[in-house]
């Protein structure tokens, strides 16, 4: 619960808008506290680095440099070179890689039965994976900044993929690269871009399609509604009326006073926004991590709902109140929301009429404006489907490209721009009703409920499928030979 | 025959080592005469610039920087977006717009029949599509030639296309891409890297695997050979035995003197190689253009065989200082040498034992200081193969992809690099034996062979399928919705 907050009580302090974390966990972990040589980390785990192009696609002096980026390998489970055993390799979205070497547990609960290769890789400009020889020169301003980008992270990931394979002499090892959320987008984008590094791509809750106008902008908040009124059509009015309540309070004289008191925030409120907005990120990142056995938005609900007969709403905001008070002492570093996605990732993300929330289109001009203020980068908003393609995708890609999960939990407000259709006998659509964001590829546990076990065998029995296929082809073209 | 020998009087001038050009045909036309607005090209031509990004992949303030791109259309055959007609879209290789214009008649020729659109775009560097608003600031240094390479090209030919198909709104209609020689490298892997934007690609003559080893280094002047010694076996003799006749004569007193003469070159030789290396250009460019109906090999040929059996060899050599002769009163311009491919473009061409030339194996480390000297850019050498792929080619792309034509003429020295068997139902290998570079998406004429006019046809009626797939996919999808 504390970290379903840690978003939203950013939100507050930085008069931050709309940007939920495309992330397959809740967790934002900016310092790095090195796990990966504590105990809680596996002494299977070997650590390497290697030394990257700053810029692939550029010949200028400076696009030479190259930095450090940190990946990780287990060879526990291989079956070897020799036997052209496959790689699983876990794609790291925008957080160091130790948050994702606990999380990601689809890689180390199906290693055993693919005798793979474990191979985690940090993304660029994360943890210990930094251009510049440190955080603060990196992250210095739009120069050196500018090679921050999707593009350049999955070139980086190629390059990486292709060290390891020649360095382990595992040329005909297929490569399986794994990733969620943002992540799963690199990962299914890399399996299209580099088919001759990937064979295939498990893209978990990867929105691909929430760029430029292929998704609905209000798609996001219309899954989190759903989920609340879902959960608790009482829940979901009560949210749906809070909004104008909030309002009331604040336009009466010491209404933010109130409201500040309410909420216990550390710093007096300047502006309703400042809370409504915490609160709708708070709803939002409940809905997107709704996983069992806890379901966050439940809990929500049933607080709200246990007061509702008492004092009905004001109460409500006052157990939500504690909830915020949790992390509202934590002083606010403004390099966090550096870390943000890449920056051509626009995602147009509004709020549409019919939800529990107040609407707010999405604004193109005052998204730009904020990044621009913020990370003195501006966006370009049209780039990803540029680059990446995304409309009529059936129309694209049922007669080209191969290997790809989409996986989707249609709780998850990101789903809304997920493939949730297959697109071709093996580009397929994996999805759970009751599944939030990017379940399937964090690690197994006992309370998992059957679906979620269900989901993650399919995926594994896709991938066997592809792998099979390969080796078949493999032996075809050897004994031609 | 004059535009055989440009080549090698340049080498000569110059001291440059080894690289045939990568184009489609062999004219090397610097200056741009500006054919556009003359009589010689249709009034149906629209000329247009489109403000292109300097770098695709960055997001530096500089990146931002645009520069005018050229493109052309022709309406004059187009079914119109109603219909969702064909845009057939030539991909510009190493030279300016103008030269492909009136050389690259497949377009043209098959407009009619596909109710196309035609577009030919200018690639980045050359003609009217120079960065930094000169061609002197463009190639000044590292710094301006850094954006200078094809992931930069191929991403200003898909943001070209994607404008043109919204300005028009013809977003329904398939775009298919040509490309000849390092054109048809970028067409096919448009199609590749860009499914959403080209259905398809004709890639006549592009070496896609004449890159880090794929294949073997020999292999162009291989076929050099073999294209002689067809043509005549007492020809291919006499070149294989006249590299020691001009050693011979070099290595004696005023030796260099008289091969000056014989040559009649304009500034006296320094040594014996820099006529070996003009003679071996002269040869390999004649086989590479080796076309119907004069076959530059066989004129060569004919002409050593003329004068055989008077003075053998020492006539021979006269013979080619005649044709030499032609061109070497040319200044030579030190700035066309800085219109290479692209600077990742690494082709290890070496010369290896049995052919009809000295051998000269690939040396990379020499390679990079001869580019680092005059481009003043460092290559990177595993970069296309990184990106692009090219290793077990059959292997990666038989379930991947889709909707590629590589056609080649196996006399063309550079079909050693093609791909020259099918590697699925649609990405397809179309070969002719006595075909050389690019032939058949030059203009057709009156004396075509039979077999170019039946490659062509063949080329045709691959993508008239493609096209018809696609219009039934876009009914089927239409129809759903």
């Amino acid at each position: 619960m504390v970290m379903i907050l840690s978003i939203a009580s950013t939100g507050i302090a930085a008069g931050w808008t709309d940007i939920p974390r495309l992330s397959p966990t809740r967790g934002i972990i900016m310092e790095d506290p090195d796990l990966l040589s504590s105990a809680a980390v596996s002494d299977d785990l070997q650590t390497c680095y290697y030394p990257q192009t700053l810029d692939h696609f550029n010949y200028q002096p400076q696009s030479y440099g190259t930095f450090q980026q940190r990946y990780v390998m287990n060879f526990k489970y291989w079956g070897g070179a020799n036997n052209s055993a496959p790689i699983l390799a876990y794609l790291g979205a925008e957080s160091p890689l130790n948050v994702s070497l606990t999380a990601i547990g689809f890689l180390n609960d199906s290693a055993v039965s693919f005798n793979a290769l474990l191979v985690y890789i940090e993304h660029q400009y994360y943890g210990k994976s930094i251009p510049f020889g440190s955080r603060e020169e990196a992250f210095k301003n739009a120069s050196t900044l500018g090679y921050f980008n999707s593009a350049q992270a999955i070139a980086d990931y190629a390059e990486i993929i292709m060290h390891i394979k020649s360095k382990l002499r595992a040329f005909y090892s297929p490569v399986i690269v794994v990733g969620g959320s943002y992540g799963g987008m690199l990962a299914s984008w890399l399996r299209l871009k580099y088919p001759h590094v990937a064979l295939g791509a498990l893209a978990s809750s990867a929105p691909i399609l929430y760029f430029d106008k292929i998704t609905p902008s209000g798609a996001y908040y219309s899954v989190v509604t759903k989920d609340f009124r879902e959960a608790s059509e009482s829940c979901y009015q009560t949210i749906r009326n809070s909004w104008s309540v909030i309002d009331k309070i604040a336009s009466q004289p010491n209404g933010l006073s109130t409201l500040s008191m309410i909420f216990n925030t550390c710093k007096p409120l300047t502006k309703s926004s400042e809370l409504k907005i915490a609160l709708k990120n708070m709803y939002a990142l409940a809905a997107q991590y709704n996983s069992p056995p806890r379901y966050p938005v439940t809990v929500i609900c049933r607080g709200i709902e246990r007061k509702i007969f008492l004092v009905r709403f004001l109460q409500a905001l006052l157990l939500m109140g504690i909830f915020l008070a949790i992390l509202i002492n934590k002083p606010m570093n403004p390099k966090q929301l550096k870390d943000g996605d890449g920056s051509e990732m626009v995602i147009p993300k509004g709020i549409g009429n019919g939800t529990m929330f107040q609407p707010a289109p999405f604004n193109l001009t005052s998204f730009i404006q904020h990044c621009k203020t913020i990370f003195g980068v501006l966006p370009r908003p049209h780039w990803v489907t540029s680059y990446y393609g995304g409309h009529d995708i059936k129309l694209i890609l049922q007669r080209f490209g191969s290997n790809i999960i989409f996986s989707n939990g249609l709780r998850d407000p990101y789903s809304g721009g997920g493939v949730l259709e297959n697109i071709s006998e093996s580009i397929l659509a994996v999805k759970t009703v009751n599944g939030s964001h990017c379940l399937d590829i964090l690690a197994q546990t006992a309370s998992d409920p059957e679906w979620l076990v269900k989901q993650r065998q399919t995926e594994v029995k896709i991938i066997r499928g592809w792998i099979a296929q390969y080796y078949a082809d493999l032996k075809d073209i050897l004994f031609k030979q």
